[in-house]
């Protein structure tokens, strides 16, 4: 007979007004999505290989050690199940452990695809795609970050062996971060600037193989390593992050990418016609697949504080009784349920900028650039927004399951130190607002010259009306309205940038003043992103979505996510003059009105995520609301609780106890 | 000879416009504290012992041998140098790793300082003085926090044998956190439910020993372990947070603590003719010192980001010159100058607390208990204020080092990672502004009424001008005058908590209309305690401050941290009209003026900190700013380097390559 399971959270699933099930769907996107998702999360999690609770008890080497056998076991796995690319790729996610095949499949080969002629492609994806040679992507170096142009690692084309030599000059020039390059990694795209006789032509990819096939022995020339550890226990101390020097190495010169640009046998450096805006659709893609984990992360934090929260009980007890849930106060509610909100309007955006990928691909193919810089600044935007706010999400979800969330246990110290570095990868938050700001000051300036804003800048077009519209809230019901909320967010952008042009019109160097007035741009390019989040969740909704309630949540979500950026940001829509201080408070009224009905919901819309207890790998997030009997279990397992007596007792502790410490040698 | 050592931040010192050896002593406090710290600070230093930077390289049981080997290092040398109970104290913290220690000095020993008869304290003080005994605290349980009452652990009167018979009804009653209990402590302050016949008496303390004084293993009764790792990889995994259960474990009745309350060998209970208030007492000590460590740990992450922002370049290189400092940017001043502002903020703040806790402790004596809850709240809402901003704060400090601040060896993982619990213990941030926000409900609805609000919340008193007094501003140096920024800060204050005592006027419960409004009662609760930061910042400007230029430097520091937190509640000055849109413009032009004048003095203003590189434990905080070559020096210890080819290379990435891996056991 199996254990009797019982399900402590039986009474919250019970009050749920809606079709999890349904809501399930919505929330993979579709029902072959779902499947997929469902069928691939219980076969990893039902093998033991995968298992993750022991990350923190091991040191670096076995760490990652046992990187490389779930790397392997999973790709065995994956072939004696026949998985799909895109099954493969699923799989590998709920492996969830940062290794060195996620920059071979997500940065090495994209790379060849992306900048690769169909030569280098037929060469080296084929050995890629076995796996007989493991890829990362070497660009940023020990003293160069977003600057790509500032690297200094040079590679001189020598006409005589039709050779690149590839160099570190300097000691900043060494690679640095790149993902599997430190121990795992065959070969590496290398970003280096291009030296013909005395010309430099830019910075451009080089393939280069680092390590012997036969032994995995660093070749000469090669000096590579990992670079150390990294913030919390396991995190992504499981990737061998490398650090990387090349003294004159020699590749042949069919080894740098030429899809767009080729180096001649004679040594001329040459354009093809391949359009260099290519680049930027990557960069599209590569950030929508950001947001959408952004979505992901946090939403698994929420989950876990969603389903705590109802567990945990503090306070408030009458008459000797159980004492409150704290998922009832309103405090906790507060921080919690924009959060909750904020993972499904992440989700839904997200599933639209897989489109405007699409969208811009196509257009790409057309050689239709138009809307390109506004879906490059746009996706841009929307990594930095969503990124920010998971990482701070996260956080502020372990914050809100009190003193246990400190816990390893709890996975949420592990989420948060494996999900920050996305606020810094692949653009750094600051600047990539910046760029957004750049956009719409260009946007702004162009206005009444009749050139059209296009795709999320649309509404910058309405600019008379949205200077001087007045939002006709007069009660706090009137906040549900779509169209309200919609122009609300719509005035405040709109103002906000219109404001700044104008400042920086009076600055007498335009440059000089961008920078100058950065903070307040970048406050301007979060207004915008922030309206296209709100924009996308209400489009959502204008859709067909099936199953009992699950519209009535969503539109309940949205407003959440809308009404409590709306407070958040008050100075800026009073400032604007967008609302007024009473439109404020309604806001903020009607917010509360709006907890009330989530909190019946609570537990079920995290449900709705999905998750198995292996990926949310977390005690305090289980699905059976079991928690403290197994916190209670899960202590006993460190190492320290080996033997009642501390190893070093003897030697340190009882000394000092016993008076007999000026004597010890310690 | 000894290695020539540069300067690379020579140029950056040059540029300060003040006395730093001056500000030195103002930061520390006095000429003295000064003299103690630096002293203490190289001391530990300069002892090979005391390394920090092997942490994250060892196991949880090494890194656990290696606590107590410090503390008792650190014991030896107390005694051999025959410190001062103050400098030992400084000593303990300049060794900067949680440990037993810390709660047997900072929680043991004041436990029955405060709550012990005199008896007691005669017998036990001399034993914790000696370290024959080692201490904890043991209050928190498995199922209950912050909720004192809520305790489970039971000591029942044993009339018969005149003893208290200590138990763990439940598994929710195991004691669970108290740092140094799991492996070090002999003794603890044990926390529970006083039973005398069928009558429950509240939660006391008392005195359980836990092991055996002659070989540490715990006494028949008594379970108790290690809790598991926690957040990070050194962090607070280096102390013992333990597990305790009670199985009927007997101790004298004389154990109970008794200053307060007592139980006759009768079995009556009993209360001494001791103020109950003496509680309060402690509290505000106890916060205070969490408010001064606060401006500590920010002042840490501050430096680094300060120095490593100095010296990281990136982009804006013109004509092949040098690219731009990152410090130069104004996204970077406006994210990290705010923050130092806040360093020196709370640390005068701090000051400030340390007299109010002599002035609560010179009334109590006097009987006067008129300012105590005042005091209370007051202390409970800096320290909620000062602990959130600062686990934000070293959180973007992080950010604010780009890539590298990811790495263990920039020191900020740790310092984030050891300071997050800071928002939890001695009270969660929130319940703490609810207990501000019902003094200041209180407060308000007492206006009128004759009773004359005290201490931090006098500014209530002068409602009326508060209420409709308009902010005078019209030029952005108007925003300069200290009487300015005064004035909106109390009118901001004051608008919002009786807009709020009015809505609460207005609910028929008053205790749920308090439950119903708590988010809204916080921001009240905040926007108080800023006003205190901001009023003991100007304050602090009115004492005789010696040295060229200091007070100039810090009159800067006043205005950017008033102007800073203007600009991000604007919603708040403007909901509340004590600001206008204008005005807040304005504000905000100020404050970039003011970042041109923090610019050159930003080294020296972390330098004045006067932390050694052991201290600060941040290769990318190093006082010389030669980050790069020692970056790269520290990667090659990572034990992931000790051999070219990775251990499990054999057995997992081979097959893999030589597409053996079907064949291969995993």
């Amino acid at each position: 007979m199996g254990e009797v399971q019982t399900d402590h959270l039986a009474h919250e699933r019970g009050r749920a007004e809606f079709d999890v099930e349904a809501m399930k769907i919505v929330w993979a996107g579709s029902k072959q999505a779902f499947d997929v998702s469902d069928r691939i999360a219980r076969l990893v999690a039902s093998d033991p290989v995968f298992r993750k609770d022991n990350r923190a008890m091991l040191g670096r080497k076995e760490l990652f050690k046992n990187t490389m056998r779930k790397a392997a076991h999973a790709w065995k796995r994956i072939i004696e199940l026949r998985l799909s690319e895109e099954e493969a790729s699923r799989f590998r996610a709920f492996v969830d452990e940062p290794a060195f095949t996620d920059l071979h499949w997500g940065m090495f080969v994209p790379a060849i695809k992306g900048q690769g002629t169909d030569e280098q492609q037929q060469k080296w994806l084929p050995l890629a795609y076995k796996m007989q040679i493991v890829g990362c992507y070497a660009q940023t170096e020990l003293g160069h970050g977003s600057n790509v142009q500032g690297l200094e690692t040079t590679a001189t084309f020598d006409p005589k062996s039709d050779e690149f030599v590839i160099n570190s000059p300097t000691l900043t020039s060494s690679k640095w971060w790149p993902g599997g390059l430190g121990k795992a990694s065959t070969h590496a795209v290398v970003y280096a600037r291009l030296i013909i006789g005395n010309q430099h032509h830019g910075v451009h990819g080089f393939i280069v193989q680092l390590r012997n096939l036969d032994n995995h022995v660093p070749l000469p020339g090669i000096t590579v390593g990992d670079i150390g550890m990294k913030f919390g226990n396991g995190a992504y101390n499981t990737m061998d992050n490398g650090v990387l020097r090349f003294d004159n190495v020699r590749i042949p010169r069919n080894q740098m990418l030429m899809r767009v640009s080729q180096v001649t046998r004679e040594g001329r450096f040459v354009h093809s016609n391949i359009p260099r805006q290519l680049v930027y659709g990557t960069m599209v893609y590569v950030r929508q697949t950001i947001v959408s984990d952004a979505s992901i992360a946090l939403s698994r934090a929420v989950c876990v504080a969603t389903r705590y929260s109802a567990v945990r009980r503090q306070f408030g007890a009458k008459n000797g009784g159980l004492e409150t849930q704290v998922i009832d106060y309103k405090t906790q509610q507060n921080r919690l349920f924009p959060l909750l909100a904020s993972a499904y309007a992440f989700r839904f955006v997200g599933e639209w900028l897989k489109w405007l990928y699409t969208d811009v691909t196509q257009r790409l193919q057309a050689k239709d650039f138009s809307t390109l810089p506004e879906a490059h600044a746009c996706t841009a935007g929307l990594k930095s927004l969503t990124t920010s706010i998971t990482a701070d999400g996260i956080e502020e979800c372990r914050k809100l399951c009190g003193g246990h969330g400190y816990l390893f246990s709890s996975g949420l110290p592990e989420l948060f130190a494996v999900y920050v570095p996305s606020c810094t990868y692949e653009g750094d938050n600051y600047i990539l607002q910046l760029q957004v700001a750049r956009i719409l000051m260009k946007t702004v300036s162009q206005l009444g010259s009749g050139v059209q804003p296009v795709g999320t800048t649309a509404y910058l077009g309405r600019v008379e009306h949205l200077m001087q519209c007045q939002c006709s809230v007069q009660k706090a019901e009137d906040w549900l309205k779509p169209s309200t909320i919609q122009e609300a967010f719509e005035a405040r952008a709109t103002r906000m940038a219109v404001a700044c042009a104008q400042k920086l019109s009076t600055m007498p160097n335009q440059e000089e003043g961008f920078a100058e007035l950065s903070a307040d741009l970048v406050e301007v390019a979060i207004a915008h992103c922030q309206l296209i989040v709100v924009s996308k969740f209400i489009e959502k909704l204008q859709q067909d979505i099936p199953g009992k309630g699950v519209r009535k949540q969503l539109e309940v979500l949205c407003n959440v996510y809308a009404l409590s950026l709306l407070h958040k940001h008050q100075g800026d829509f009073l400032a604007t003059g967008s609302i007024t201080p009473e439109q404020g408070s309604l806001a903020n009224d009607q917010l509360r009105h709006l907890y009330d009905q989530v909190r019946p919901n609570a537990v079920a819309l995290v449900d709705a995520f999905n998750y198995t207890d292996h990926y949310l790998g977390s005690i305090l997030g289980r699905y059976d609301g079991n928690v403290y009997p197994k916190l209670y279990e899960e202590a006993w397992k460190d190492p320290l609780n080996d033997s009642d007596v501390p190893d070093g007792y003897n030697e340190y502790l009882r000394p000092m106890l016993k008076q007999q410490l000026l004597l010890a040698r310690l």
